[in-house]
């Protein structure tokens, strides 16, 4: 009987016998301590909080955050003091940053599903991920301040070009460098990853001022930005 | 005309000319921007935001969201290999970590009013704070699995014994240190005072696995945990 209890409260999470109301209510706090870095690594969204992601994501909620964290990354671009020198610097990740996978994700669970990354890259491939628009007009705020722009992903060297054609074709321009994982870099936790490619722009004599990713990885580790800007994500998590 | 409408925004901040349900939506957003250090310093909460601040501290909001992270910081404690030599260190800020000061927050404003240092050193001179009990639940539980606890707070040395008899009757024991700003941290930025003060700790052998604080300063900056663990707080931010 305790082993029967103990495999339900598995099976139910942490939302266990809860009323609608209830399972809201834990889902948003899980949605929250992801957003302030305090869940450890997980694969999937819990089972109780899909309905809950999906309407994050397709409702108002996930705009409104995309669109508060881009003016708070656009106050703090207007007030740092620029060299002028082609040395200052914002790093954009690509991935639920500048590009949405929405149709992707909307396509499989919304985080539901574990990450197939043939499926994704099959995806990828195709070039059309929308512009995320606060994101857009942060990045053409910050080119027009006189920041360089260089972006930082975990996508593969392979898929440069359709990378390229699918930021083009959303609006983005005029990038510094754009930087993706080379055979070296496959396997690296993203957090190593981009630290190590931070480091490698600050040894160019890049001052990066600013960062912006949906991942904590994107952020943290060494050669860490002045500020950093967290855009919401519920559905992935990259260690 | 240009020059009033700027004022009217100015006053009207980020969710002007905004309906009930748009103004709730914008101070969600701000407080999750919060959570994920996406902010910039603020000395009060946003005027709009007071009734929404309000209502999140005094309801299910608050209690969710402080069970979720002691839930997540309780099972990286459980995870985490000790070594049992009395040098594995679990850090608690005091502050909105473990002790609550939401009888004075409520009696000015909920963080609307700006910060009174006078009044609230007064208050914590009363020694009644009420624990937060999730937090007080970890506290108990990290003490059990064989953490030494170090108490690093921005109270000042002046209030050590108020501090103490506060913490006992909220229910806190054991402690290993009590850590207080003396006359060397008056006026040190909180990210710096309490990244020194980690550093002699690690100098003292100690191994920071664990760290819990409602502020950002006191969890970024040097020497820092293994995990960090960012309780809510919307009231308030110390830089």
């Amino acid at each position: 009987m305790i082993a029967l209890l103990l495999v339900l409260c598995g099976v139910l999470g942490g939302a266990a016998g809860s009323t609608e109301a209830e399972t809201a209510e834990w889902c948003g706090a899980w949605r929250v301590a992801g957003e302030a870095n305090n869940l450890g690594a997980w694969s999937t969204v819990p089972e109780e909080c899909a309905e809950f992601v999906r309407g994050y994501m397709m409702g108002r909620g996930y705009v409104v955050d995309l669109e508060m964290v881009a003016s708070e990354a656009g106050e703090f671009a207007r007030s740092v003091e620029i060299c002028g020198d082609g040395k200052d610097a914002w790093v954009f990740d690509i991935d639920e940053t500048l590009l949405s996978n929405l149709p992707y994700y909307a396509a499989h669970g919304f985080g539901l599903e574990v990450f197939d990354h043939e499926k994704f890259n099959d995806w990828v491939e195709k070039g059309v991920a929308p512009a995320i628009e606060p994101s857009l007009k942060l990045y053409e705020d910050v080119l027009n301040l006189g920041f360089k722009v260089i972006l930082l992903t975990g996508r593969s060297e392979r898929h440069r070009s359709a990378t390229i054609e699918n930021l083009i074709n959303a609006g983005f321009k005029d990038w510094d460098q754009l930087i993706l994982r080379n055979s070296d870099d496959q396997g690296k936790r993203a957090t190593l990853y981009k630290s190590e490619k931070r480091s490698e722009m600050e040894k160019d004599g890049y001052r990066i001022l600013g960062n912006s990713g949906d991942q904590w990885s994107d952020l943290l580790g060494f050669s860490v930005a002045v500020r950093s800007f967290k855009l919401p994500n519920p559905m992935y998590y990259i260690p």
